[in-house]
């Protein structure tokens, strides 16, 4: 390839807004490889059913078998092997990831969404009231599980923030502010 | 007390501009406690010299001595002792600290200020190249102590996020925003 490939990554806590980004950049004709489909692909090659619970501890499991950078390394994999110049990879989940994807694309930008825990909750179990402690439970650990791959330290070297606590059309133009540069490098 | 405190707490990584923060609450009237201070007294008292190494030897030497939560007990312990109704407590660096204050101040809100680590190079090492790998190793050893105490989490997790890009006044508008209504309530 003679034109340099815009990669763009994304990290963001559960509920944060990632498959947002996702739209937007397909509507941009950025090719768009969510990293969970890696562990999702995974999780269905070893005949287990795609349960959230099943999906996050394959996540820990492959993690251990093939180091912590396993899902990005399949991910550059699918990158290099597509014809696009315009890359979105979504969910980013620690610094290890965050060098892989360095190593292989110089010009690497990470991007985090950003809310508040409490709007994540909201999100993410609508009928839910902040009182109730079994779903409070289950949004917890799910925190929990991201935050020990290590994706705070992910979070807090981005390279640009965008928050997303208010409309979602105010933060899809956030988006698209943040993504129309690269398709005219 | 009749009236409840207001704490507010703030975390950000070297070069975000938690010290801004600081001089805005400051003209609003907040008692602002630096958690640093409480590091640095310690580096004094042990009659060592405060050279940001020393710091930040100590900050990972009284947490071993004392517990992750040590110098978030010794700020609750100084806004105990204050008057002041409207506090901000700034350099937080773990959710264990998070979890201290929200212990003891049930309405706590957490604010992470974000600027990217090219900003934060730029703003710490003002002559410096980004290709000088002197200054780099030293902003990358320090960002790397920050995050091995965990502040990445604590900034996944934080209730409001600043993002630190542009103009300072720019900066310091939004902080009053989110300030001035715990002033009123």
């Amino acid at each position: 390839m003679t034109v340099e490939r815009r990669v763009i990554g994304v990290v963001g806590m559960p509920g944060s807004g990632k498959g947002i980004v996702d739209d937007v950049a397909k509507e941009l004709k950025f090719l768009v490889v969510v990293m969970g489909d890696v562990v999702r692909e995974e999780t269905a090659r070893r005949g287990l059913e795609s349960t959230p619970e099943n999906i996050g501890k394959m996540m820990l499991q492959i993690r251990k078998e093939e180091g912590s950078a396993v899902v990005a390394k399949r991910c550059v994999a699918k990158v290099v092997e597509s014809e696009s110049r315009c890359v979105l990879i979504e969910g980013i989940r620690s610094l290890d990831e965050v060098k892989e994807f360095r190593r292989n694309f110089p010009s690497f930008r990470l991007l985090a969404v950003h809310s508040s825990p409490e709007t994540r909750f909201q999100r993410l179990f609508k009928r839910a009231r902040s009182d109730d402690s079994a779903s409070r439970g289950i949004f917890e650990e799910r925190d929990g599980r991201e935050l020990r791959v290590g994706i705070g330290a992910a979070i807090a070297l981005a390279d640009h923030v965008i928050v997303n606590e208010g409309e979602i059309e105010q933060f899809k133009a956030e988006i698209r502010r943040f993504l129309e540069p690269f398709l005219r490098e």
